[in-house]
């Protein structure tokens, strides 16, 4: 846990570093060191003060660069230029050592790890090379300025740490249940460092993630958590020796009617959240099922242009997106310079700096305000497409700006509403004029709760993660009031969040802990033999030859035999894996002897009478499961699901007063699942 | 759910403002209206100017009131009386109330809920004058200044809630599972309305409480969770609209040598941890089996005197609790008139007021501080004898308060070594003189939650309502820190939680999802009947009469019987519970015609071929459960416990080969694992 919190922290930090610096680098570069970001070039250039700290010689955009002009058309368009090759070389760069080396480094790999997480096996999924190459290419994708977030990558790249660190170990890489326990707590630290948020990760692991989460998980997953969030704050990319990403502080409470507006908030998140899942599930489909699949390099290359195209001449598209959500959630203080913060000020009034009332927009704030419409819609469509694609890509960054994005908006309706209004008598009671009752800040950070809520249906760690990003522990109420509502209404859509869609479109063997089973089939609807098949291949207890059973293991693939006392009386002794039926038979025919084709095997403590010049028998009870898992034909499916989610089973045999009936697999089970809910039970994949 | 919130909140407040005012009761009372509190009655006099807020003369101590004197060494012993004499009656009327109407409403509740969550039944601990009594004696012993907080309890009382609304709807008051589902989230309602930690509570509900958390119950919690710490807000009990409790606001941040303290904090709080359990533990194992637990009416009042008469003179304990606490957490603001502020102001220096830097310690710091060590001591004592006495008592508010004065007074110390000493190495970096670097209100607060942490053994829930309570956001990893360290100095002494261990005490047949069993005994070594015990009494498909399965019923109490197909051949074909016998028998004499005690009773689908004059059968096939659970004999018991408690099973047949063998029950298998844990099986108490 030390270890995987340990790395993970750092790769966070590594990662947050290099982004920075190759964020900036689309815009100029620092002659005094070509690696310096931005602001550290600034800094350590001890000719510009506080106010000019965006202004330095050392600092120089292309056009300066290149041909000595800061201003002008000519000047606007070179940068713009650099601004696309470098985005295009960026992402160019990411997908073609997605293809090369990794491919399963794309995407935010969450729907993935929940599968394997429910135990599956995806092999090389969370390999050393997925690992590096994630971790490379994420760098690249969030500089190129695409609609995505390193956070969901993250927590691929963590658990990628968690199981390199677990193969290390004999105790977690032999026994599949405790490497999965590993996981769960690497996820959470995953989550830890994308956002600083080690309890919001902690819970986002449990209500997200981790498909069997015990106790001991839980405190595992808060010390690697902790960690992880610690290992950053030591690294301390974001300057501040913080560990809150987006720290705000306001100085007004929320009033009781505001909550209309919050809950309206919900609501757009939860419509959002519904038109993101639809959307990007049909283009993802599309993505599948047409040709487009095939030219995922020419995709990248193409939606990269068009961002860059489309984002750079929108001052609230071009910057980094985490630097807009910080933004748009900041109170206008008296030093803002801040477009959005333009407000007419009273000549007249004198008050101190913390405490500025409500004031009239001024025309920044009106220009900010059409500037911010043009980029939500933006945002909205080209985050739509642009998730799925053969990249790194995580939503959770794209969906906060959104819902930041239309918080803010209607954060500066209210506030200028109540401004003009103070009448009204929804505002008369604790509006007074020149009091500042509207914090637009505050809207942003719930209209982002809401939009991610929407799209992962996430609540509690929702929640927590708000607060640990923003340290807004007092707007709890407003933030479970959106988040709730945008549950509600994306919920009536559509049960399933984004992650749970994904597993659904590509067909992942996911058994759902969420959804109720609640049909009223019985177990003997749903094993094999179904009537009319032929009937299960078994093994007798003393009664088939070597040679009988390898003919078995050939002509079948199935993972393992049920053993019975005798064809005739079908009662069921037990269970044998294929894999340890054919090892045991190779060693006896190597090392026993006088073990031949027609040696009789047995699986009795006793071996059975045989005639006198019958072969050696060959004793085979080490290799049988003398405790396998059975239920009744009349077991009702609600009950035999519930087992299966609970107990992690893979197979479980069905009988009727002790005689052998059928077999009933996972695979069965989702088969049926997905029959019963109408879909296509032949889209789920096995391995 | 949200009526649940509503009443738990309406509870909550009402509790609230009712303590508060018999608090004040003790030392006085208010002139102009007697239900009024000291903070009320001074607020509504207009003669009072901030700096004498609290002494105005509308409220009168009883020195004045009664012998108008309000100085001299007789005022004193008489206010010393009246406040022993409150007291005593509080107590009185808590513990009588208690005694004669609701015997259950005694504890902090929390085990005895963990076990009813785990699928145990105690009749009427959850019912309507459990409710009521447990919200008045709380009040009274809250009121009485007993070293207990109230916490616990109203976690009990919002279950209860959760109860009686649960009993109103059929499709809860008929599923035991459904009802279960809305304790928990009734558990996380009672703690986010007991700190005004609505997030804290579901995670305590969730780590602490739960037995089986699903998440659809996470998800309601939060409502329920929600809706509570709403209403208590609108009641707005604390005044101040906030809903955090010791809200407190540091104004500089910790440093990483820092950490040497707060761990050393940790192991404070687990030592204490470790002595409060095995203290509290063996005095009330000694209440239980010596002459003491007859005087329970006499042992609330010895320890209220006692409690009283040491507590008057120290105002640090005269104080209520929650008081104390929050004036330990706050940091030494320029307004702050407390003793602890007393610090020794450096006349030449002027400053901001918010920015004070570490100055020496004064006189009043001084005596402060040994009063604190008396103080910390008596809490120590009298709070491993007052928890578990016959009345309402939660633990959470003591443990943090020992944990406050522990952690304050080492914040003092590192302070005071600081400010002597910045020239030595570990504080030459961050420590230069004159700047305010030591806080030792946060050496309060992390030492509140390393107590707290090693008395429950809580982690990610204990920091996460440390933060809610105190709005400290940027202190989680020094919170962490101390909450791990305490929980492994304490689980270094013992496994057990203060509420495990009362489990325990009190022989509840708890089923710990924490332990893990790795002995490897198998289903054969705990199944009944054992070896020279009587056969398994069974009933057979088709060949037993009315009047044989009467008799077996008669002469037996168990809870089911299993069916087998005959004598002969044991196979198992089904369960059938006794209460459906009886009244499916019951009801087959009274209306089926023909039944008589010899009639047949057969459970198959097909009556049994019979003689041509024998009476009319009896079919019961509607009574049997086809799919009983049912294990083999060589099945390990880890999986066994592991079933019991995924499944939360009562019962599990053992067959081999089909054939029936014997029964395993969940008292089989907790007396299995007490026997394993070297304990006495018959600890354990059934209902």
């Amino acid at each position: 846990m030390l270890l995987i919190g340990l790395l993970a922290g750092t790769l966070a930090g590594v990662i947050d570093l290099a982004v920075d610096w190759m964020t900036d680098l689309k815009e100029g570069v620092c002659l005094s060191a070509f690696w310096y970001s931005h602001e550290q070039c600034c800094w350590t250039s001890n000719e510009t003060t506080f106010e000019d700290r965006d202004k330095c010689p050392l600092w120089q955009k292309w056009s300066e660069l290149l041909v000595n002009q800061s201003e002008g058309a000519s000047a606007y368009i070179l940068n713009y230029l650099m601004y696309i090759l470098w985005a295009l070389l960026f992402a160019f760069l990411a997908v073609s050592l997605v293809r090369v080396f990794a491919p399963y480094a794309c995407g935010s790999g969450i729907p993935e790890i929940k599968t394997i997480l429910s135990g599956f096996i995806i092999r090389g999924y969370l390999g050393k090379w997925t690992l590096l190459i994630k971790t490379v290419t994420l760098v690249l994708v969030v500089s190129s300025g695409l609609s995505l977030g390193k956070e969901g990558p993250l927590v691929h790249v963590a658990c990628c740490c968690g199981n390199f660190f677990s193969s290390l170990f004999s105790k977690y890489s032999k026994n599949e249940g405790k490497r999965r326990e590993v996981l769960s707590a690497a996820a959470a630290a995953g989550v830890s460092v994308a956002f600083g948020a080690p309890i919001g990760g902690v819970l986002f692991s449990l209500e997200e993630v981790s498909y069997y989460f015990p106790l001991k998980t839980l405190w595992r997953s808060f010390f690697a958590a902790l960690v992880a969030a610690f290992t950053l704050r030591s690294i301390n990319p974001f300057g501040n020796s913080r560990l809150v990403l987006f720290y705000v502080e306001y100085h007004t409470p929320w009033y009781m009617a505001e909550l209309f507006p919050f809950i309206l908030l919900g609501v757009f998140g939860g419509l959002w959240g519904t038109l993101f899942i639809r959307g990007n599930i049909a283009w993802c489909r599309r993505r599948k099922t047409t040709k487009l699949g095939k030219y995922p390099v020419l995709e990248v290359i193409v939606v990269t242009a068009v961002t860059a195209i489309i984002a750079y001449p929108n001052p609230y598209t071009r910057r980094s997106t985490s630097e807009l959500i910080s933004e748009l959630f900041n109170d206008c203080g008296a030093l803002e310079s801040s477009q959005l913060c333009d407000y007419i000020n009273d000549p007249n009034m004198t008050r101190p700096v913390d405490d500025i009332p409500d004031r009239p927009a001024g025309v920044g704030v009106y220009t900010a305000m059409w500037q911010l419409a043009l980029a939500l819609v933006f945002k909205i469509v080209i985050t739509i497409f642009t998730f799925g694609m053969k990249i790194p890509s995580g939503l959770f960054i794209p969906s906060m700006a959104v819902g930041a994005m239309a918080g803010r908006m209607v954060g500066i309706g209210v506030e200028q509403l109540a401004y003009h209004h103070h009448d009204w008598i929804v505002f008369r009671n604790w509006c007074r004029p020149g009091a500042d009752c509207v914090t637009p800040g505050l809207y942003a950070m719930v209209g982002a709760a809401a939009c991610l809520g929407g799209v992962t249906r996430m609540t509690v760690s929702l929640v927590v993660i708000m607060f640990e990003l923003t340290g807004g522990l007092e707007y709890i109420v407003p933030l479970m009031a959106a988040a709730v509502t945008s549950k509600w209404v994306a919920d009536a859509f559509g049960k399933e969040g984004i992650y749970e869609a994904h597993i659904h479109l590509n067909g992942y063997p996911f058994l759902d802990v969420k959804d109720e089973f609640t049909h009223r089939t019985l177990a003997t609807d749903v094993m094999r033999p179904r009537r009319g098949e032929p009937p299960l291949s078994v093994l007798t207890q003393d009664s088939m030859t070597v040679e009988d059973v390898e003919t078995l293991i050939k002509e079948t693939d199935y993972n393992g035999f049920p053993v019975v006392v005798s064809r005739d009386s079908e009662r069921l002794i037990g269970f044998a894996q294929r894999r340890e039926l054919i090892l045991a038979i190779k060693n006896a025919r190597q090392r026993q002897e006088g073990i031949v084709s027609n040696s009789i095997m047995y699986f009795t403590e006793e071996p059975p009478e045989l005639p006198a010049n019958s072969p050696h028998p060959l004793k085979l009870r080490r290799v049988l499961n003398l405790s396998p898992f059975t239920v009744t034909d009349h077991t009702p499916m609600e009950t035999v699901v519930d087992i299966f989610r609970k107990l992690g089973l893979r197979q479980c045999l069905v009988t009727r007063s002790g005689r052998l009936l059928g077999i009933i697999t996972k695979k069965d089970v989702l088969r049926h699942m997905a029959q019963m809910a109408n879909q296509d039970p032949e889209s789920i994949m096995f391995n």
